[in-house]
């Protein structure tokens, strides 16, 4: 297999590197949950290791590839190729990743932060193929979102584009991981649908959920009795209230044409999207509205992987 | 003087035909109010009339001229040159504007929205020279807003982008002209600013204020007295604060570099911009505020003029 790309996914639950060709076809791949005493050499040395393994499971030789591209769970400084921090992860502050893995692989490397690469990841490979105005928004225990305006990544002056997840919608909730009040992400990420219910469930709202020892109930929980549970139905709802809330005001600024969600708590579906559409509906222009399409992302966990192979062919063509 | 440009402005409250140097040297202009009861075929022999009279002031052939640009008081379906609709003039639904210019005039012409061209004109010619991502508001009778992204104006699917105007900032706020409830327009516009300030003055606010009729309370009457009069000074604290909230979305959204306010409100100055600011950095992720600049935009009534300019010499170097 001519032409194929390495691409490696360093993220705060899992480490991926996979084999992909250039039509996004997973050639091999392996999957380590992410140990999170690991220093950045040895996160780095473990993914080589796995692209060694993965090369071998799918009959590719190193000389066969012709780029890398990487996704990473954090920000990303990316005309510099440097990682900013990581939020669950020590020691990646301005690391110079994609210089590191360059040099040791002699390939085009493109570093780009989760988000971002997963945005690209479906208007590539999946949902959003052929769309050129795309908001992806991932949901899991951080709200973060990815654009991409005229085909391109939208990453802004600082590459700090797509911090949908700090935007304010209720002045009066709790305080959000990054000190602020009342953010999307205090509001609609796993963690938070996790914790209005235990909230609920303390305060002795009848439900299901109550089966579940609190330390162990999470979003999945929520989710999956959505349907059968009144309570469970109401916190679904309350957050996809949120996120439609967020959603609206970005698709009122940018007028995409699909807006594409992902991460855990996308697993939900129709018990998220429904308030999603319902709140965006109310909150947008309505021309903006008329060919918007509001779906859940086809790659799942493998957005951000196979978003980095489509990066690294764009920089590979370049040159 | 060649390479000029003719710039057309149809507003709603007035109408503008200039000639422009390509350095955005203003180098004749004539500026009517805007008759509400003309229909679009009238306004159109107006301005060309008006054109002919700003040639001959400014010493300047028609085939002097390398293209028009106009800039319109409503939404533009940009890649077809049409009018959608004007909210302040009837009869410009789906009107060809483009086309109908370019074939009595023989000249390359682009049409874009008066946001938009605003945001081009600030980054051309005015505020933002230099910088690659801007946001440009428009705060006047409404909010409107244009962008910058990658040097180029965003607009989105269906031309529709920059609505932050109609974004929700008040889920208890009034009723916005669009029939949402709570947009920043209905909050923080000119309008919204008068209604708020007589709404006070009704309820027996002591206040300066107290000494215009209410029928002829205007939003410039508020700002004017800010700095000394304690309602007053409040209600642009509240306005700023809504606007500096929705720019903080954006910001997140975005990571522009700059933040340019325009329109009749931005007049107001430090009055305004002080609440913008402390509420930005206030919903704003860190690094995102870093080299980020709030400014009042330094073409006023011009901008959108400018702006207009700037697109037709794009659209005359591509030929």
């Amino acid at each position: 297999m001519a032409g194929a790309v390495l691409a490696l996914d360093i993220g705060g639950t899992k480490l991926a590197a996979a084999v992909v060709s250039p039509a996004g076809q997973v050639l091999a791949e392996g999957v380590v949950p992410t140990d999170p005493s690991c220093c950045p050499p040895e996160i780095i040395e473990l993914l080589f290791a796995m692209s060694e393994q993965a090369l071998e499971a799918g009959g590719i030789r190193w000389r066969d590839l012709v780029a890398v591209g990487v996704s990473f769970g954090g920000p990303v400084d990316f005309p510099a190729g440097r990682t900013v921090t990581c939020h669950h992860l020590p020691g990646w502050e301005g690391l110079p990743l994609r210089d590191l893995i360059a040099e040791r692989t002699g390939l085009p490397t493109m570093v780009d932060n989760d988000a971002n690469a997963a945005a690209l990841g479906e208007v590539t490979f999946g949902a959003a193929r052929g769309c050129q105005h795309v908001l992806y928004l991932t949901v899991s225990t951080g709200i973060g979102a990815g654009l991409v305006l005229n085909g391109q990544i939208h990453r802004g002056a600082n590459s700090m584009a797509g911090e949908l997840g700090h935007t304010l919608v209720a002045p009066d909730g709790p305080r959000c991981t990054c000190g602020r009040i009342g953010c999307l992400e205090a509001m609609a990420s796993g963690p938070a649908i996790a914790r209005a219910a235990g909230e609920a469930l303390a305060a002795g709202a009848p439900s299901a959920l109550q089966a579940i020892p609190p330390s162990q109930l999470t979003a999945r929980h929520v989710s999956e009795l959505a349907n059968a549970d009144a309570l469970a139905a109401r916190i679904m709802q309350e957050a996809g209230e949120y996120l439609g809330q967020a959603i609206a005001g970005a698709v009122n600024l940018l007028n995409p044409q699909m807006v594409v969600i992902g991460g855990g708590v996308s697993q939900a579906g129709e018990v998220l999207l429904r308030p999603v559409r319902a709140a965006v509906r109310r909150h947008t222009v309505p021309q903006s509205l008329r060919d918007l399409r509001i779906v859940i992302g086809q790659l799942g966990q493998r957005a951000g992987l196979l978003g980095a192979v489509a990066l690294a062919l764009q920089e590979a063509a370049s040159r």
